[in-house]
């Protein structure tokens, strides 16, 4: 029984924010004359004894004694005597716990909106001196049109600044303090929750006492967005174990990035890249637990709760990982301009380009067009060539009213640089994306507490 | 494979989203002079009468036409002949469906606002007459402390407010318009993406092509959301099957949503209840799809995302049933508020108030009161009687300094009316909350479009 | 609620299974003389008549009635008048939904059953024709020791016979009759539930009534072979996916599985390998779903229960279209032999051929082999060649004992044949594991029921 | 980088499993002349020594060498010197950790089994002595009909005893060698796979290298089961948490398996219970963490698969702990034999019964007689008491061929003991179903290999 209990081992963890709460709320005590400042000065300078205690490995942990709250009150009743005994006045384990683990998701959430705010901006780095490099930009996989490498690269960063905005909003749900809550109940003292509130940099203290020792919500709505984040790095992910294959060879990883074989030496295998696209299984399972935890659990706090921190961290430490790992290897990676460039030149890249060529100089209707232009790559095929390769005769031998002007849309180069469309793959376009992307992310990180 | 690839019997629920789109796409393009005016009005007039046709049952839908757009585009041909073909011009089917399904989802969001404002007008209806009355608080399904019936129904009132503003937030990130991306690169055609955005009452233009059309996150994220909203149903589901057994009896259900036995015809099943608890399941569950789904996808488009329409029906179709049926239910309800109070006289409700009292009146350190506290329980429990209903002499037995003052807190009455702290469970704390958030509502709600 | 409540558009699919169990209790209480002969007669000629109606479409399912048990039941009351009352003696809704619901999953394993065997069959043909062509085998994507095409799809057999193993056993499982159960205590009346046991082709009776109506561990279970079968035909159909494109061109799919672009002509994209990629989603998250609904949920009987069907038939829809769809692939794949042989030209695939002489001929300790291979291969790179390209000299350079033996094991073409270890990639060793798997095959086929 | 892609911290967990393969392997390179005597008693003297230092504790686990395979390897050099270099002959790390977790996996199995077996005991002794002791039945959390208490727990002891099944067949799919698959191609050493098999245990090596080392159905199937097992658990904690609140008071949870609160000291909270219906969450998780890896992974072993030991492990203990907890929290709880057969008395109960009566001694349709009862429980309502305590008079009012011989049917126990159909609640059918379930436990048991 004490093993499935004790929670010790995992909430640890929250020792800082749980002595941060604690000093908030001895100090809220006393300014309302609860406990008086003699005993809020011993219990101030006991609980700054802990952390140090606990900073230099000093502190002895007691899983008899359960969990963070436990051991923390124990000690500080060997440290100061009788106040210690006061400090829990007016609050429960049950606000106590919530309170720690909001802000223990809050830094988190700094933590990686910092790290998320680091790799957008390696990626913005490294788009935009690659706004004119080729490569073929693929559907199902099937090479489909010329692209800008800083463009496929800005898309990323895009997603990452949606992961980002998803973390903002989050916040603002996870920064209300559910201390005072109490039980349950709320309770008889004359408490000030609006200076713990203040105290602990929450926004505003929660609405009612019931739901705030019974929410989760916050680790729910951080793990869910972390869920999502997560897909975004295994996407980037595969197509970094794809681009470093020699099939394609687009990109080659750095040694700190890849690793040999203990049987084939001459291997440099992409594990950092094929870990990242595993983790979303960890951390989307994580979701599910916790939401699975929660199903169905009656008012107010149940223990089944305590099972929200294990699978929280992992998720946390799952995604910080990542995140971290993605930045650096797209800081070290080296692009293979060459092979990007080469492999435009299968796979009929401009066919959409002459398609249009048609429609636009033509007046055809896209659908004819697009007819027309099925049946040249046929017979581009059909020679063992590009359609982009085809002679003048060949391509009027299916349509007569084709000038020599369309050579001039039929390059990859030509392709790109006409996709000027807003958000479209022409340099100039993604050079204009990328400036205002990052003048996005500087806004969006005022959203978040400064984490060091 | 036509029976795997087609996806017509599923996405032709989109078909409003579908033509609206391509009447604004056309509408655009004649603005910026692609296509001539005359094509322009042909489409439109064309659109409306397939509208008409769908709407009338009328409209032949093909499987081998696979999808909307196709089943649209080919009876628009019928209908218009050869101006249906440039409808087409400077989009494609990728950045079709990112328009329709985001409109369908931003949709979804403005009707489950609603619904959810629907739901928690009722909860705070029906908790604003119930102030006053009394349950016993639980935690661990333990009776706890005496609550206001008000306050409990307000802590739902708080979940649905927090999945209101979750949705309001992911509103913002669906509201994006991605037309224009055309297939994944953009378009060489002098297309005018803020025309279309405003046209459909989009927020802006999405930011780069090749993550438009590889952008499923608004599904994720509206996913993610109702899951959390779900949850919070399930929990209170499960409390309606607990209090309307006879165990608890704290209320009855109407007779629309309960149900009869086919072998026991005494039952009165809380059937709705029940399957509003099993909802989270589907819609959670939904999520996990469309997550593995995108795990792991190379840019762009490619065709696992078609998966993505189906589960979010599936998630979208049970929480409006959810929603609505919560709302019906809690209409309906009777609260047997005698069951409720009388049931507060079980379970030491006001032991902590007796520990509270030591704590104030006597001075004495939390966790000593604490000690004292469970001793008088235990002789209640001797005396098979509740701590409320001990006499002053027993309670001196065990500390000699309470004084008849105690008896003021002692009963479930005093203890609710005592708990006076923001949030608190005290009658005029319930009621202001009830105003705050009725107040909260209504500012929530313009984050969203209004619909019918 | 009549919407919340009512099952028959999902539940509808049972008919047969709920029609033909509701024979075999008639005739069971007929031939224990708890109905009479006529009235026995006169159900079964009713029942025989609503499959009839039902197969012809002239069968009028009524939402009000809420499901298929009522359908039937009332429709055999207007057929054959008093009798139809008497059918439910000595049952419930609830055993009757097991029942019904239980013959359905068997009767779904039963086909699946058949369509693993169909893919499997096909993967062996394909195999048994290639087991001497040679492809690149791959860890990490990256190129690592030459392999037989054969052994590749052989990999893929072998997992699918598991898959049918987990659905032979699960069928044991699923093949108990828990009709006889009634609403959760058994039944006073004397019924033979052997009768119906045998009638029904069920294995046993359960052997717990409340667990009787309270279990879909059946439907878990298969759900969770299910899931497990849906990894398997991810990972084939990525594969495909790979393979199809220009940069590895090892296979080319026939048009039937391939589809082109409405705005890319030159397109072949794979969709229905990519939808198969996708399918895994839907499969576990359904899974997920009933996890989730069943948690908690306390004896016996629940309404969420009624979530069981609607989830599992999506799993079973989505990987019956799964299972046809990647065996009519495989019929139609053409392999590019030739690209395969020749990419295993690149990334020095027989490098561990090389370690592995050093270490046989040179009695060298595997470490140090391992470490001399690398510098070859590192000399190789600096070449620009591969390292069975190296001449003796430069082989020699690195290490002094090699000799011209050594390059009768360089080629890919010696190092597949090498690999003669039980279950290697050695033509013959490929060749007798397909012959065993195809024994194999016919004897799990046995646990199964002949589904036409 | 080193932190994301190191493994020690989470595999040296299998260091015997690692080290039990590594000696079975090099006793079998021994065998077939690999390797020389001298080198394999080196190499077997060593790994002894290594298990020494690992369980004395004075094993130093290094970051740096990144797994327990290297880090054994490692230390046996510096114990052995040059042998250990050919430890690693004809085997990758592909092969050896496939074979080091699926031993893990299979020695989990095997003590998860006997937690099973010890936790089915208890239910089943538990159960015999309650075979007569009545309790409410519910469906809907609404009473329904009376109910034996033993046939309550044997209900679960019938989930427990399929779980158990499924761990049997999970066993025979977990229990194949991969070892000799090496990197992916298999080996052209003159291996022998049998010999490893029998010395580890296994029951045959496994059919295709390739598929050997990607494979990880083991662990997905393994999790799978338990994730089924977890919901029993939930169910079966669920129904304590509610059956030992005041509300029922049907059961009394010892000390040890209950806590108090700090703020309440009243309180009894059902801790251990409440987490155990929480697990269920995080095992399924685990197994939705699982499938998102593997999905769409191509062969052979990707680096993604690392992920599969931390949730395995999650799940493992996980369920581990569940399955004593409930076992422990059984063998002390006290069944409040009072409060569950004077809950009998509300409810209407027999109501069935009644209606059976009507129906056999009356000859009734079943419709009819349902439609009786119905009439004279909301008679019985109407006067505030139970159908069960009608008189005659009243009876005859709805029904007048009612007669004296009812009364028979009509009380909790009449009802119980009347059940006695096959699997029915009847005292004596009871007590079979238990002694049957005992011998199939023995039986069961026989598949699984002996754990201490």
């Amino acid at each position: 029984m004490s093993q499935i209990n004790a929670s010790i081992d995992i909430d640890k963890r929250m020792y800082l924010q749980d002595i941060s709460a604690s000093k908030a709320h001895a100090h809220m005590l006393c300014s309302v004359n609860i406990i008086s400042a003699a005993d809020a000065k011993a219990i101030n300078s006991g609980l700054d004894t802990i952390i140090n205690e606990i900073q230099s490995g000093n502190f002895k942990f007691s899983t008899e004694l359960e969990d963070i709250h436990m051991n923390v009150e124990a000690r500080l009743k060997e440290l100061i005597g009788e106040p210690a005994g006061r400090l829990h006045t007016a609050r429960s384990r049950n606000d106590q716990v919530a309170t720690d683990f909001r802000l223990w998701v809050r830094d988190c959430v700094d933590d990686q909106a910092s790290m998320l705010a680091q790799l957008i901006s390696v990626l913005l780095e490294r788009s935009k001196t690659e706004t004119k490099t080729l490569l073929p930009g693929f559907t199902h996989l099937q090479p489909a049109q010329p692209l800008s490498l800083g463009h496929h690269l800005h898309a990323y960063a895009s997603m990452f600044m949606r992961d980002l905005d998803r973390l903002a909003d989050a916040r603002k749900r996870i920064n209300q303090n559910p201390l005072g809550a109490a039980a349950l109940a709320g309770t008889p003292y004359p408490i000030d929750r609006q200076h713990t509130t203040s105290a602990l940099d929450f926004e505003k203290p929660t609405e009612n006492s019931l739901d705030s020792v019974s929410d989760r919500d916050f680790a729910l709505e951080y793990m869910s967005a972390a869920s999502i984040c997560a897909v975004h790095l295994s996407r980037l992910a595969e197509e970094l174990v794809i681009w470093t294959g020699p099939q394609f060879g687009f990109a080659t990883l750095s040694d700190s990035f890849s690793t040999g074989s203990s049987i084939m030496p001459q291997k440099r295998n992409p594990d950092a890249a094929e870990l990242l696209r595993a983790q979303v299984g960890k951390i989307a399972g994580s979701f599910q637990s916790l939401l699975m935890v929660m199903k169905g659990l009656p008012l107010a706090y149940s223990k089944d709760m305590q099972e929200d921190k294990a699978v929280t961290f992992t998720a946390a430490d799952t995604l910080s990982l990542g995140l971290q790992a993605m930045a650096g290897m797209l800081e070290d990676i080296a692009w293979n301009r060459e092979a990007m460039r080469s492999a435009c030149d299968r796979g009929h890249l401009t066919a959409t380009d002459l398609a249009d060529w048609l429609v636009r100089e033509l007046g055809m209707p896209f659908r004819e067009a697009h007819y027309v232009t099925g049946r040249l790559v046929r017979l581009a095929d059909e020679k063992g060539t590009q359609v982009s390769e085809l002679g003048l005769n060949e391509l009027q031998s299916v349509e007569k009213r084709i000038t020599h002007a369309i050579f001039d849309v039929l390059t990859p180069e030509a392709s790109m640089a006409s996709r000027k469309s807003f958000g479209g793959t022409a340099p100039e376009r993604v050079s204009e994306a990328i400036d205002r992307t990052r003048n996005q992310l500087l806004l969006t990180m005022k959203a978040f507490g400064s984490q060091t």
